[in-house]
């Protein structure tokens, strides 16, 4: 007999089936006892009523893993309107001690850095693993979207000789005895592969050393780069990142429909054109509508960004909102400043649900521009003649973005904390599991 | 007027089209000039009769940025069998300088290293670029066809606490203070994830400090890793490989024929079942066919696997090979033994055209197992605790295999070094670009 998994059950009423799982819990009652079985997908009942088989079952710890062989009948009662009963239950691996948690409870009783702890464990319950589900169809509608729109899918070099951007925040690795550095982000690498392709996407590692230890930030993470050619401008690459959402929502709804049903995700509304406001207007906004002085500032503060998203959302009916036009001297030496107004600049950042998601923009394109923008930094140009040697030949017009993958799932669960959408995250004290 | 690509040219004969793309290559003839247009996707010419015109594009270096306006004509002579004439050219972006390679000939005229110290210029021409759309093409072959067998895509972190699986040839980290590592492999992470969902794939980076400077070897690579649980052994493993293997093929068949009619890629036909051979059996064909003193060898040489696969060829018809078995001691501490003989393992490798392309097998999966094992290495289970409590609560029979992307790549173009089928690879002298 061909093993089912337990989601397929529906399938087989009145018919003899296979599962394999974990034991997720074990409910004695009176009469009869009630074996839930959990493997990678879902969760069945199983009704036990022999006495020999409920002793040898109460003699496991939970997360046994067990083989059930049984028969599938309907039962409104149970769970996926169906059980299996008349059980013939064999231990494959008995756990050799109760776990840390009970598993089979809607939320782990325990705090966030125990639970980080036993990652191992911990992720095995059934809504925690639910969030791992949207972030794997996150990415595939990230590819998926891009592809169609004919961008390629890179993979490039995690360490590197020289800082990637700022020159700061790099962790250094020792590379046979001499210093290189993890990539703080594919940028230097995927304007390349303009040159080469037009339009360029990854999904990778990166890397920053800074030692805040907030609720937002991570010192290794997952970003969804893309790149493209022959734009206009910078909005250019603002409508197809909303094309990439679009995209990412779509795939999420289908491929992790269980995940959403089960976290009660409500899953945003991608507007055809995402509403947008320059930096200097926000700015003006907020001063008026709060009082404070923000109108010299040179980026948004976390509460900003807060304030923003609630009035997008109020005003325009949009989770989503643009903030262009950042102050360029805030922005990396690459960026390409407003022709009309060159103070600001051509770049991006889209909030999300009170957060900022991406940030994008439009990059210089010509060599010439690049070794003013580095000299004006006070940057030798030096290190970067393998980067610069991608506009020394022509390179045209474009720009691109980067989304932070843990922060989107956190947004999508509404976790306030985005190491809860992070497999095994890394902070300024955790290295481990 | 809307951009089309060049590739689109065929369906607009009679049109007015508008390209973007390089000035890939001007041949100045006679009576009449052709300008090589290249974009992210293909080539295309365009007459040019304008002596004034003529003299403009004589002035630019080759890979400036161009627009180009034209008609669309249907002509058989012409790559593709359309040209565009009576062209109006804007320059875009301006070369600033020649670049170091002719572009437009077949083959770069360059050493190795000189073409991968350009790369940002190197990897435009066409027959080097086709090269990484075998790559991507291949990385969605691969979560395609896993997807599809219940696979959920992780990322799991690069920078480790502790050495994962033997302890040697790590790159250190400094990790604010403290030392941290690379990942040489997703492997125990992608165990643990068995607990979580039984079906893991991870496409990723990883990192190895062998100080080797071989054609075989980088020391960062793309590894596509699965894992997967409720397994029989070792050939459960290699069954589902097999189908990815199939369904990588059929992929870049699919995704980049274009890449393959240029590179002339001889795909592989991926056996129903791919032949197998035990590591004792192996040697002793070796020993027997070269007179070699091989029986007792812990692993195969180069040359071995060389002649293994011509032997496969020749005796199976068969571009692939298992060999499965290999001595437990040389395979790192989480490999199952063979229950019948132990000394051997429930591993295997696969050859493929005269190369180990991948590594897998069936794991251990009792937590008193791994105490012995680890033991048996003297290696310290402590820094393992996290690793071990997906072991101690319960884990099935599981298995899975990592297989290199680059070597992929590179046996299917038929280059000797692996560097060839690297955007930027990294050796213990490369670090840049």
């Amino acid at each position: 007999m061909e093993r089912i998994w337990t989601t397929e059950l529906p399938e087989h009423v009145g018919e003899r089936v296979l599962l394999e799982g974990w034991l997720h819990r074990l409910r004695v009652l009176r009469g009869v006892s009630f074996l839930v079985l959990r493997d990678g997908k879902g969760l069945a009942q199983i009704v036990v009523q022999d006495p020999e088989l409920r002793t040898r079952l109460e003699a496991l710890y939970a997360e046994s893993v067990l083989r059930v062989a049984g028969s599938a009948v309907a039962e409104p009662q149970a769970p996926g309107g169906v059980e299996v009963r008349e059980p013939a239950v064999t231990a494959l691996a008995p756990a050799v001690a109760p776990p840390p948690f009970d598993l089979f409870r809607p939320t782990l009783k325990a705090q966030l850095p125990t639970i980080l702890d036993n990652a191992a464990i911990a992720l095995r319950q059934p809504r925690w693993r639910a969030r791992f589900r949207l972030t794997a169809a996150s990415m595939d509608g990230f590819r998926r979207t891009l592809r169609a729109m004919s961008f390629v899918e890179i993979q490039t070099p995690k360490i590197v000789a020289a800082a990637t951007e700022t020159g700061a925040n790099v962790f250094p690795v020792d590379y046979f005895g001499r210093t290189a550095y993890l990539a703080q982000s594919p940028q230097l690498y995927k304007q390349i592969m303009v040159g080469v392709y037009e339009r360029v996407c990854e999904v990778g590692p990166v890397f920053r050393a800074e030692p805040h230890d907030t609720p937002r930030h991570l010192n290794e993470y997952v970003s969804l780069d893309a790149e493209m050619g022959f734009i206009q401008d910078h909005t250019t690459v603002m409508r197809v990142l909303t094309r990439v959402l679009a995209g990412m929502v779509e795939t999420v709804r289908e491929e992790a429909a269980d995940a959403v049903a089960l976290l009660e995700v409500a899953l945003p509304q991608v507007p055809a054109e995402i509403p947008a406001i320059h930096f200097a207007e926000a700015l003006d906004l907020i001063a008026r509508a709060t009082g404070e002085d923000v109108r010299g500032e040179l980026d948004l503060a976390p509460a900003h960004e807060r304030w923003l998203s609630e009035w997008a959302l109020r005003e325009h009916g949009s989770e989503f909102l643009f903030v262009v036009g950042f102050p360029t001297l805030k922005r990396p030496f690459y960026t390409h400043p407003d022709p009309a107004r060159p103070t600001y600049s051509n770049s991006f950042d889209l909030l999300f649900r009170g957060l900022e998601l991406v940030t994008g923009g439009q990059r210089l394109n010509l060599y010439a521009d690049y070794l003013v923008a580095l000299d004006g930094r006070g940057l030798d140009p030096a290190p970067f003649a393998w980067y610069l040697e991608a506009f020394k030949y022509g390179m045209p017009h474009h720009g691109g973005f980067a989304l932070g993958l843990e922060r989107w799932v956190a947004r999508l669960i509404g976790a306030n904390n985005v190491r809860e959408a992070t497999l095994f995250p890394r902070d300024v004290h955790r290295l481990a599991p």
